[in-house]
């Protein structure tokens, strides 16, 4: 560990984001899962929630998102698993967390809208089926991307994209990554665990 | 041919932007370039221009282009191929349009920066290589997506998308999907080679 690398780790932990987050609902594709990953870090999003997909082992579920995190940002996201998308809702909600959903229905607004500065976490759903009805009506809003072209959805890691790329302007508009958004005890534990893996 | 599936051709060709592009060089995963073309498709992006990988024949590309736009992208989308980046740019540059380069550099500004709304194409570089020095300084200008985790990229398909949507917001709040982009003439050619395939 050089101190260069020490000092890289602790300007990260100063720019991380512990209230905002996604939740992967039976997202499968290892190419997705790592640019999701990547784009979380990116902005400094410091949980991937993750409902394995229904078809698969919690093992092969788990060497999966290894194998998606090659690219390392399995290392500095933590990826929390949960056994439904609405077990994972109620559990946020219940922490203060506002959940927005990626799903077309009628009280869908575009993705623009919602206050990003607040506790929130980012519904996405799987590549083939989308984010469910039940899960959808859960959530605390629906929020939509846009579609002006013949193709109706999204890559879902681009979906994911572009909703926390707006979340990030959003936060550095609002000063959040100019001051550190965990406590010093936090900071201390992460740049421990981080620097000494 | 039913007249639903004609008036939604007709409303998606008055929301193209003949005036906004991307250039992919050597861009050659097929998930990548399958969900590059749908973002394009979906913010009215007409054509992605693209140089073949150099390990690749030509016969080769065209049909993992192909196979990359099983989603039927690649209908909607034309993909025109270029000997090299630097061909293309000049091309371009040549036709009036901006190009923007997806690099870090001195002279690098925020992807935010820019004017969307004048004539451009994003150049977007190869998942290992990024984009050539060379192709960044022929370019316009160079841009970036801030980066504020420990991993020092983010997928390409993820950084096509936060950039293009961001050329949407402008073109939105700039009125240019309120009136059709494309010539009389333009529209029913194009509504007739979609139309009767
Ligand atoms: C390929 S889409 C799912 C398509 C599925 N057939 C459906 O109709 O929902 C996979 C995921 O990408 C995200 N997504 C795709 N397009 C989107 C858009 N325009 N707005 C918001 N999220 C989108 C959502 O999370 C969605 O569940
Ligand atoms: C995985 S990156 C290339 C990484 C390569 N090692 C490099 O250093 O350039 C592939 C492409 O994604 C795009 N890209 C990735 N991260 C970006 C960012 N933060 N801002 C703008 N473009 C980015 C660029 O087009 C880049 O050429």
């Amino acid at each position: 560990m050089t101190p260069e690398r020490y000092a890289k780790i602790l300007r990260v932990l100063r720019l991380r984001q512990p209230t905002l987050s996604v939740l992967m609902d039976e997202v499968n594709k290892p190419h997705n899962l790592s640019a999701i990953l990547r784009t979380c870090d990116a902005v400094g999003a410091m949980t991937a929630h993750a409902v394995p997909p229904a078809s698969m082992s919690l093992g092969s579920f788990r060497s999966r998102m290894f194998e998606a995190s090659s690219g390392s940002a399995h290392k500095w996201v933590n990826v929390q698993q949960h056994a439904s998308a609405l077990d994972a809702i109620r559990e946020l909600q219940g922490q203060g967390v506002q959940v927005l959903a990626t799903h077309l229905s009628q009280r869908s607004v575009d993705y623009r809208q919602p206050d990003y500065t607040r506790p929130t976490c980012v519904l996405l759903g799987a590549e083939k089926f989308g984010v469910s009805d039940e899960a959808a009506e859960a959530a605390d809003a629906n929020i939509i991307i846009p579609m002006m072209g013949m193709v109706q959805s999204l890559n879902v890691s681009v979906a994911a994209a572009t909703i926390l790329f707006e979340a990030q302007r959003q936060r550095l508009e609002a000063g959040m990554y100019a001051q550190p958004q965990l406590s010093d005890e936090e900071l201390r534990r992460f740049a421990f665990r981080w620097a000494y893996p």
